[in-house]
């Protein structure tokens, strides 16, 4: 077995990395059930045909089959390239079983064919949360889940060092009651059109709207103003309706936007926007929509993103809404450690090595380390007999702070190996420093 | 969409039994880091040709492929069947990078295309503890590796309710010992039959040793009462020397028993048995092997088994023996959730509802939210500012046991939906009863 290779758009993490990851997972899971989400997990794969019907997508599926299978089985599968439709398949499933309205939070693996760059892989992690109900979802749902999204990311910045974010908020309604207002008759084209801008520039887009899609120009104009309005407070909505159009479903929109700044003012200042040239996923998302940039790596892509939709699952008779965001655990954290610029104080759990004087007195040091894991503290004892020194070199490698000397009875010693610092310790009572107790993730100078 | 069914093989849980799962797991992690197991996480996949390597079960892996990837592409995939061969593979990949022994513990799904049916998914969970070193890996982490996965079990039980288990420990060289010292010729075939005598009983072994193998009758009966012999203590060491066998080999095998039994005697009494018909995994074990039942549930099968390699892994240079425990999380966990015979106190993390007083007054109760999980608490907020009554419906359905009714400026009021006791209450200093903090799981009256 010669060494082998990584495989490309599969990320895998160093026993450091990893722990820069369980720290970050860790208070994911922490913020969504503060918020009262509970968790799911559905299986890897799902029908192929339940995957392949969500349009374009189908090209980057990944079918899987029973290595021996008969050819053209019945029963073909596909790994779940998202979990959004795992979770709309869960919640028919399960109907009779949940409690509506339901919110969950899902922390998995999904896979994309796609052409492995950065910010795109064919593994990665994402972590969901939904509000999902039947028949109707009411409104301030919207408001609530870029708070919890918000809270989490914001946690990641202060506890951990990763970069703060900017969220940007629009609604899908705000846009296609402007575009009534103004008698247009395909407002869904104008939105695909104007989601160019970025691209190619707003003077383009007028004259896309006006050549190709048959506004006047007046109207393209006032199109592309809304989408030039963007504020972090709720002066957005006089800046909308300064444009001088009306209509209901307009009204409708700017209040639902306007709730989600002011509520975002108060509880996650500074974190959040409203941007009228949001668009996302214009097939199937209906309402508000949400994309999130990492403030100073705005390339890397949105890094948190998800929408309201009008029937996120159905069964005929049921019609299920939701609201969702999902975070991209891996798009936001592959590129952070593969610079070096995140990391842990060390790469195992482990607080104290316990030495071991020779292989005969071996118990000796298990029953130390068994005596401080009673108390949390995380302990390996020496694999040999070495030394003293070889074995706090051991330790050094490791990073691990501390090395036990057992003594005779419950007598021993304890060496912070950073400062040198040698005194007697018991393993019933003695506690590291409570910066040690745990590894620490950082930004790294 | 219709109602879809579950995919057989591929078990899904409820929230409530989600929470079940997640405190296991959170306790199998914490008891592995506490004896210094780092994490990691290898991706789904592996090339194919690895995975099909590992003799007869290529027939159970599971092929990947892009959906529109041409016909025989190169770079075939396949997921994988357990955790050992991605670890192997990471081993050799990072070797430059890890300081050895080097000691990770490994919780992933995994999959196998078996015929689906009791104890036997087409996708579970694992959790691996291996230790891995370069040339030689010391004898006493076969003594280790039980402690540490008998650890994690004993809190299992005590702490979820889960049964207990037994552990049941052999050496492959103290039969193979004991054999040589027999002078058979073939000890590999004489370890073959032996170990079908839990199936046709011993009196059919001795006749196929004598009849197939060709050994003497005094032989056949000699190896027949070597796997007969087992014992919580160290009196298997007499029992074995009474059979007035003597080698080298044997002494070796004895001693290494010997010295994982009284070690778990000490840490963990009760749990493990030297159980000198163990066999285990013939074909690539080559000392200690370990398999592990659930106490009153001994039909289920092994819920946790492993042993040690001596190569685990090689690149043709260097090679890495390793010893390894594996916790059939899926196989422990499914039996006992699908009988109802473990649950959790609630479906939800939420320890509190903040009712809603009326839609305009939503803002108040986000407040008194915010304050309470910014102590740890966590709280929804109605969805709905229904009557009073219903709202504590709400909270009811989902056991959740505590209703806060927000009042005027820094007053509310808390109500104990259990007992009806309802009191002033400031969410700045409030706190719930330690138990009601998190769900509790528990065995099921």
């Amino acid at each position: 077995m010669s060494r082998p290779r990584p495989l490309s758009g599969f990320p895998e993490f160093t026993p450091e990395q990893r722990i820069v990851e369980q720290h970050v997972l860790d208070r994911l899971r922490e913020t969504f059930e503060l918020h009262g989400f509970a968790s799911i997990e559905t299986r890897a794969v799902e029908p192929l045909d339940r995957l392949a019907k969500q349009g374009e997508i189908d090209k980057e599926v990944y079918v899987v089959r029973r290595l021996h299978a008969d050819e053209r089985s019945a029963d073909e599968l596909g790994l779940h390239f998202d979990l959004t439709v795992p979770f709309a398949r869960y919640v028919l499933e399960n109907a009779h079983a949940l409690a509506f309205p339901f919110r969950r939070y899902q922390i998995q693996k999904v896979w994309r064919g796609e052409r492995p760059q950065e910010g795109r892989y064919r593994e990665f992690t994402q972590a969901d949360i939904d509000i999902v109900d039947t028949g109707t979802l009411a409104a301030h749902h919207d408001v609530e889940l870029p708070l919890v999204t918000l809270g989490a990311l914001e946690r990641l910045h202060v506890d951990l060092g990763i970069p703060p974010v900017l969220m940007r908020v629009n609604n899908r309604r705000l846009a296609q009651g402007f575009y009534r207002g103004l008698d247009i008759d395909d407002p869904a084209e104008v939105l695909r059109q104007v989601d160019k801008i970025d691209k190619i520039g707003p003077d383009r887009v007028v004259q896309t709207l006006v050549e190709q899609v048959g506004l006047s120009r007046a109207q393209a104009d006032a199109c592309v103003a809304l989408a030039g309005i963007a504020s972090a407070d709720e002066s957005f909505v006089d800046a909308v309706r300064a444009l001088g159009v009306r209509s209901e479903e307009l009204d409708a929109g700017i209040e639902l936007l306007a709730d989600v700044v002011r509520t975002a003012q108060r509880y996650v200042p500074g974190r959040l926007v409203a941007d009228l040239k949001i668009a996302r996923g214009l097939d199937y998302y209906t309402g508000t929509v949400y994309e999130t940039e990492l403030v100073g790596y705005e390339g890397w892509g949105s890094v948190s993103s998800g929408g309201r939709y009008e029937s996120l699952a159905s069964d005929g008779r049921t019609t299920y809404p939701g609201v969702g965001l999902s975070i991209g655990v891996t798009r936001l954290l592959v590129p952070l450690l593969s610079r070096g610029l995140i990391g842990a104080s060390r790469p195992v759990p482990t607080v104290v090595l316990v030495a071991v004087d020779s292989e005969d007195a071996r118990p000796d040091s298990i029953e130390v380390a068994e005596l401080l894991r009673a108390r949390g503290i995380s302990c390996e004892v020496a694999p040999k007999a070495d030394k003293y020194g070889k074995q706090i070199r051991f330790a050094d490698r490791r990073r691990i702070p501390y090395v036990w000397f057992p003594g005779s009875g419950e007598s021993g010693e304890v060496k912070d190996i950073r400062t040198g610092e040698q005194l007697p310790a018991d393993p019933r009572r003695w506690a590291p420093a409570e910066e040690d107790l745990r590894p620490v993730v950082a930004l790294q100078p």
